[in-house]
């Protein structure tokens, strides 16, 4: 894409009440748009990197079974009611809206209660289990503390995975394939080695949940860690119980600061019982069917990767998920200008992901200091003193140094 | 994909107050989910579908120069005062919530305002000038009214396009291309041969709007057409004085039924000027943007396709934007299964896009039906008496006839 033709700029200012890293310098780089408090837009630069991050998600949950659909916003308030969660003592955070007849409205904060409606039509023996269906949809909930840029949002997009089964035998099986797929899913956006599976509270019906916890030290939640064992434990259950459940000593784990990308939840008949979504066994015996819950938040995710790979000058995108894998940026003047057209004209023709600076009366630093900013992990530079030698600048966002390379060899 | 896999299956019965045509196939088939009235959930086979129709609209719009980006749906009560459409009684169909503190929120029923107002970051000279922007995007509106399936939903996805331009000699230059743009996406969806440009009103600012209006039945718009011209006027412009604007005669028109698709429509200064979106001329002048706004449904395109295409069966998808484009059914049994396992292995192998009904324990006649319902172009038949003269069975959804063709032939 040719940079004059992009309508987004990046900026110098932030809004005055922003005060995460993510989104001053995902604001900046011209990636999103702050609405309000914790509502942000997705502008190209931004959508195209939460889309190669959606597409890593999609691809490592279908490769486990996973059926995607997308369901919706608007929340009918009888179904919540039988499980107890339409009301605002038990639920704090729900956005609640009505209808012009006046009926009740919930903007969805996750999708149980409609998800286990809908499958009473799908389910009904034996023989229509396991079923695994996910979405990557937008949620809403009402934060009354909205401060951590793109890390916790009023309105952001999430990735929920739930699996039916018929017993806990077939929950167990899925559960550790659905850990296995959240493992290569971080590894793949590029903070695997900075993610530990953490042990955290399983609310009253397991004995514990797994989080997905990014160490980081912008992150609001607190772990206990062994690299070494590569394991945590969320500080809400950090007990001396459950240390001895899990085998651990207090003088092997360091304290950290993390933020939670992903979690998984075994919520086995929480839902199913209230709303009646039940199977046939193969002696007719009408069971409850087992249901577990897995989340990402795509958004989050985003926001996360910006906090550990940034420096002063601005984001470093790993390969994966960069908005474009190559930045060439063009030095040149008059008809000079041709050549790196050509060479631009060759990149894409060569199937290569390339954001063009292509501006005109935009002086190098500037340029620089913008591609700093966004951060894509190859910058190519082409200018009068590297055609004079048939060749363009190569420079790493991550790395000092650069090196001449013939255009022949590129 | 197979079909014992799919989650979904086809249902006899359907929502009792469903009373619409494209609703009722599209749930008997599995494609969507009905919430509440107005309200749809996308099942995997109506996402395919849905998915495709985004796809082509993506194609054609990034043709003519559209960046695509994601907005928020919680909107802010101030930029909207600024244009006069907060209040109700201008707006008479918003979904209004609000945050724990009490501040009032609405939620998107267009974007107009939060685009303007976001482009002011981006937009300041008339060398920012033209930008066309785009979404994809979930849009809410509270229809007291709600009866036509997912023609007229209160939450539906739209495709919106802004385009901002320097003046009106732009602008009618890019509403032109739009205008192409919008027949290629009708002619590539499969209802472009009863879809007519309408002439329908321009509101305060433009002589006219144009619609996308299909011919059908079950449309709720009243167009006067010439087919031989094809053109279109909208009832609620058909006078005396725009008939002889436009040079017709009301005894060359015909009177139809229509669903309106899409529509284009030229803002110029309406929401630029109250928001303040300007930029500075060659000689400094501040003049207001002028802007253009085009739309298109893609879940209200997905319904008049089948509004259009399907007969006491089911549906007929066009082959473009159907879920799958082969239905392979297999009647086999036994050790037979093999043969017809490995007919799908070299369809899928060939990127052949194929439903394979592997189910067992279900007769022809139900494979049959269910096939007619959910209503694939082409369908490829296997079993015992095919076999034996290695051979399958092809058949098209359009038609009654059907061939035998060998298997090396496939």
């Amino acid at each position: 894409m040719r940079q004059s033709h992009l309508f987004t700029k990046t900026r110098k200012d932030i809004p005055s009440d922003e005060i995460s890293k993510n989104a001053e310098l995902l604001i900046r780089g011209g990636f999103i748009h702050k609405e309000m408090a914790g509502v942000y837009a997705y502008l190209p630069l931004g959508l195209r990197v939460l889309n190669k991050i959606n597409d890593i998600i999609r691809d490592e949950i279908n490769v486990i079974g996973g059926q995607e659909l997308f369901l919706t916003t608007l929340q009918n308030k009888d179904t919540w009611e039988k499980t107890g969660r339409w009301d605002d003592n038990v639920v704090d955070n729900w956005f609640k809206t009505q209808l012009k007849s006046g009926t009740e409205m919930g903007l969805g904060f996750t999708h149980e209660e409609a998800l286990a409606s809908l499958m009473k039509n799908h389910i009904n023996s034996y023989k229509d289990l396991p079923r695994f269906v996910y979405q990557i949809q937008t949620k809403f909930r009402n934060e009354a503390r909205a401060k951590s840029g793109i890390l916790r949002c009023r309105e952001f997009l999430m990735k929920d995975l739930y699996s039916f089964t018929r017993d806990e035998k077939d929950l167990d099986e899925f559960y550790e394939k659905a850990k296995q797929a959240y493992v290569n899913i971080f590894k793949r956006v590029g903070i695997g080695d900075e993610t530990f599976i953490t042990f955290a509270s399983g609310g009253t019906f397991s004995k514990y949940s797994h989080e997905f916890q990014t160490v980081c030290d912008s992150g609001e939640d607190i772990i206990f860690l062994s690299r070494e064992k590569n394991i945590a434990v969320n500080k809400e259950v950090y007990t001396d119980e459950v240390l001895a459940d899990l085998g651990l000593k207090k003088n092997e784990l360091e304290e950290a600061k993390a933020i939670e990308v992903g979690n998984i939840f075994k919520q086995k008949t929480k839902f199913s019982e209230p709303l009646g979504l039940t199977y046939a066994d193969e002696d007719g015996n009408v069971k409850p069917v087992i249901m577990g819950a897995y989340g990402i938040g795509p958004g989050r995710v985003l926001g996360t990767i910006v906090e550990v790979y940034h420096d002063e000058k601005g984001i470093i995108w790993p390969e994966s998920v960069a908005p474009f894998h190559v930045h060439l940026i063009s030095l040149c003047k008059g008809e000079e200008m041709k050549k790196a057209d050509e060479l631009y004209d060759m990149l894409v023709k060569k199937g290569v992901d390339v954001l063009y600076d292509d501006r005109e009366g935009v002086n190098a630093g500037s340029k620089f200091a913008d591609s700093d900013l966004i951060g894509i992990p190859k910058r190519i530079i082409v200018s009068q003193k590297t055609l004079e030698k048939n060749s363009v600048e190569i420079k790493h966002r991550n790395e000092e140094k650069s090196e001449l390379i013939g255009i022949d060899q590129l």
